[in-house]
């Protein structure tokens, strides 16, 4: 029997301390299993090892194990199996076939955390690595459907749309969605959050209404009025996508067949007989050349006929913003305007209009080509305002809503143009970063508004960028990143014949 | 400012914990690393986030970090870099040459405990895919060899011994070292203890002798008495060995190139001259053919010619154990019955002459061809066995010991043959799984004495094994793993003729 030293740590799954002469008496190492008893509880831990902070005779378990161990005194504690699944892994980076009972143990594993950062690690390493194969793939995503809550919509088709990611700027959800749900189709969207981004489109229908539903609810009001734009992470919709992304963000690393799978998933969970994808391509998005957004398109359609679900794939310049602004409030408010008057960048109306014309044709509710008319149509004919203002009600939010109501960051700073000429270059990439430093997408009134795209003229002295928000120390960060301070820093836009670096410069002047 | 929430857990690093929502405001995410302020300290520490545990506006902080921040009540937290080892185990994943600098990085981040453990894993299981070229074998290993401790001594030639394991019993440095220090040259031992074994050579010293010294202490002792037989684990040399291991266990695997420079960075930091490295050969090794032995041996000598020591490796078979003991005390008393009388099971006593013998000729003691001879000869005039008390008094252990002194579990069970006949299986594994159930290495006299080894006759009721063990609970535990109750379980020695399995069983006996 060992003595009980609770540790008040949520660590996410059952993890128990031993001392270490404890551990090697009983043949134990960290990342062994062992299984825990006591009277009428039991469960299997992760065991790690200590020198100091547990004794001999004593073992220190975590809050989740300790609370489902009834907060018990005293535990037996013997070896136990690790989980099969572990092998599974090793196969994987061995390159073996995986079978679909292996695949389906690997992510029943990952959903109930069974496994320690290191095996997960090794997971996502292995199979960012070894791509799986297209058999493979279609089991990782029905065990990812499998091991979450699924959407039985009575009533069909059901469509949905997914984005690559990529642009800043992108808020098409916004306008797609109320768009097919206005001609009749149900579209149950679940979103992201940002992670590296300026705004999710879940970050952005949150300036208008709550987003977090159970899948309960989000059929419900798909049921009521269509469509939803809800935040998949509240949901327990292919669930271990959650746990993955965790360890993607912590590589950087996005596993090819594991994001088809992800994708695909989500839109099987729900019960979607057609998606659309839309893949921004282009310098600075993740499909930089068509070669590579082709392949994907290819590997998505294919991942989709043997799922049953048909797959269209749109693919988008996606080198510059979508529409003129960048973060939650302020692309809200474009978007909004769009649908109150339709009218707009036309970045924004020609690839919303797009993305929703597929969808209205692979829900035979416009004949093959005739989409982007009967899309235009019902944004013009202020159908779609009128939808969203259904869903955001829907969801909680105030359906009288005006674009201009929309608050965005009061502290505002123009950047001007320090010379006249057309913009010869445009970062994606820094206006998301400054987007960022003014405080999006956590504070959603902070963002870029933008002036000046790619090839457009400016005269010295007109504003290329609007920044904007919350608070000044924040705005303060955001211009900083504007300038040329250093030859390491980059403007996010380029005038022709603007000065970029200078020897030296002033802030290492010469000493001699 | 975040008011501090103490988690008292040692883990290792530096590691902190956000509110969810303070961390969204601050665009952070698990994984990413912050910068923490106190008056007169600041660190950088790992991430992660919490929906409950840690309030807003409060920042849970783990028990290495409070220390190092002088316990302080309140901190400024800030978004800091990652390390940029990270982005290098980005390109070992695929597969990009990394130069010099890179390989530093990463080993000194590992040594420093500077990785999370998905990082840590990431980096294994790429290096476990991709093996490293041998120029950057050779700079992993150099980075190894300055990231810890070294030994520098004033004579030489300094010889050292390595074995790549596998093989149960494997006691010879018990008399491979007391040999060759008796022949002048200086061999400082670091041997491991049983990770997955029934007794490393640590373990086996440790029944004699203390076995955890510093590198300085191994330095001294060498010098006056010539040896040592020390634990590794218990020094700083190397260490990044000791992070990599815990993950390479975790995931049972072990990554070719890392594996090859960790042998060679504990034989460089020591300042080897020449090593003999022991490759146990055969099915149920390591290395199951010849080819595969050969590849690693070509490795291992060029990986020296790089470091400027030489290796010669010897192949030896590995698919028996090696003498008749499995267990630290048994195996001691084994090696030290043999250096009393200088005779003994034929393949101890073979190997540890063969072994003796390429140092003693590396060395430049005995010609070649000679060493052998040599070697055999220190044996017999109980010079090795004068030697061996001389370091076991050195290290603090009784230098009047006598083999028959050496204590062994007093609960004990023969096995017997339940048939005549000539061994013909004989499963190494199985017998260290009953040496460990037994309670071997942590209960150190636990083991297995082996009567009948492959190819040996046996009479049906002679015992083929007789198992020991300091409590009768894992006595009863390891003898029931000699039987063989169902098709699941493999007896660890088969007599030919010897029945084994029977359908249907008595255990499962038919319904109709």
């Amino acid at each position: 029997m060992f003595e009980v030293v609770p540790f008040d740590i949520e660590i996410g799954q059952y993890k128990v301390m031993l001392n270490i002469a404890d551990a090697r008496a009983m043949g134990l190492n960290p990342g062994d299993r062992v299984r825990v008893r006591t009277r009428g509880a039991s469960l299997t831990a992760i065991l790690d090892v200590t020198g100091q902070m547990i004794g001999q005779g004593q073992v220190g378990i975590f809050t989740e194990a300790f609370r489902d161990l009834k907060e018990a005194k005293s535990v037996e504690i013997s070896p136990a199996p690790r989980p099969a699944s572990i092998s599974y892994i090793k196969m994987l980076m061995d390159r073996q076939k995986l079978s679909e009972d292996q695949i389906r143990s690997i992510v029943r594993d990952i959903v109930y955390n069974n496994l320690s950062e290191i095996e997960l690690s090794a997971y996502i390493t292995a199979s960012y690595i070894h791509n799986l194969d297209p058999q493979e793939t279609e089991w990782l995503t029905r065990a990812m459907i499998e091991t979450g809550e699924r959407i039985y919509f009575d009533k069909h088709p059901v469509v949905d749309k997914h984005s690559i990611g990529g642009v800043p700027g992108n808020k098409v959800s916004m306008l797609v969605v109320p768009i097919v749900a206005a001609s009749g189709l149900l579209i149950p969207k679940t979103s992201s959050r940002a992670i590296t981004g300026a705004g999710g489109t879940a970050d952005l229908m949150e300036v208008l209404a709550p987003v977090e539903f159970t899948a309960d609810e989000i059929k419900e009001i798909t049921e009521t009025v269509g469509g939803v734009i809800a935040w998949g992470g509240a949901t327990n919709i292919a669930p271990a996508d959650d746990r993955l992304i965790k360890a993607e963000y912590a590589l950087a690393i996005d596993p090819y067949s594991q994001m088809l799978a992800s994708i695909m998933a989500k839109k099987g969970a729900v019960g979607a007989d057609a998606v659309v994808v839309d893949m921004p391509t282009g310098p600075g998005t993740k499909l930089e050349t068509p070669e590579k957004a082709r392949v994907l398109a290819k590997d998505l359609t294919d991942l989709g006929e043997r799922l049953g679900i048909r797959v269209e794939c749109a693919m988008t310049f996606g080198g510059s913003p979508v529409g003129r602004t960048v973060g939650p409030a302020l692309e809200v408010r474009e978007a909004l305007k769009m649908l109150e008057t339709g009218e707009g960048p036309n970045s924004l109306r020609e690839k919303s209009l797009a993305l929703a014309g597929i969808l209205l044709e692979m829900g035979g509710v416009a004949a093959r080509g005739e989409g982007y008319r009967a899309a235009e149509e019902i944004l013009v004919s202020g159908k779609a305002h009128r939808k969203l203002m259904e869903i955001v009600e829907a969801q909680g939010g105030d359906p009288k809503i005006r674009s201009e109501d929309i608050q965005i960051g009061e502290h505002q700073k123009q950047i001007l143009s320090p010379t006249n000429g057309y913009v010869v270059a445009f970062y994606n990439k820094r206006i998301i970063e400054i987007a960022r430093a003014a405080g999006a997408p956590g504070d959603k009134r902070a963002g870029v508004i933008i002036h000046k795209k790619m090839g457009e003229i400016v005269k010295k002295g007109e504003p290329l960028l609007t920044i904007c928000s919350s608070t000044d120390w924040e705005l303060e960060c955001a211009v900083k990143m504007c300038s040329m301070r250093d030859a390491l820093e980059q403007p996010p836009i380029v005038v022709e014949g603007m000065l970029l670096e200078r020897y030296p410069t002033e802030r290492y002047p010469r000493t001699i």
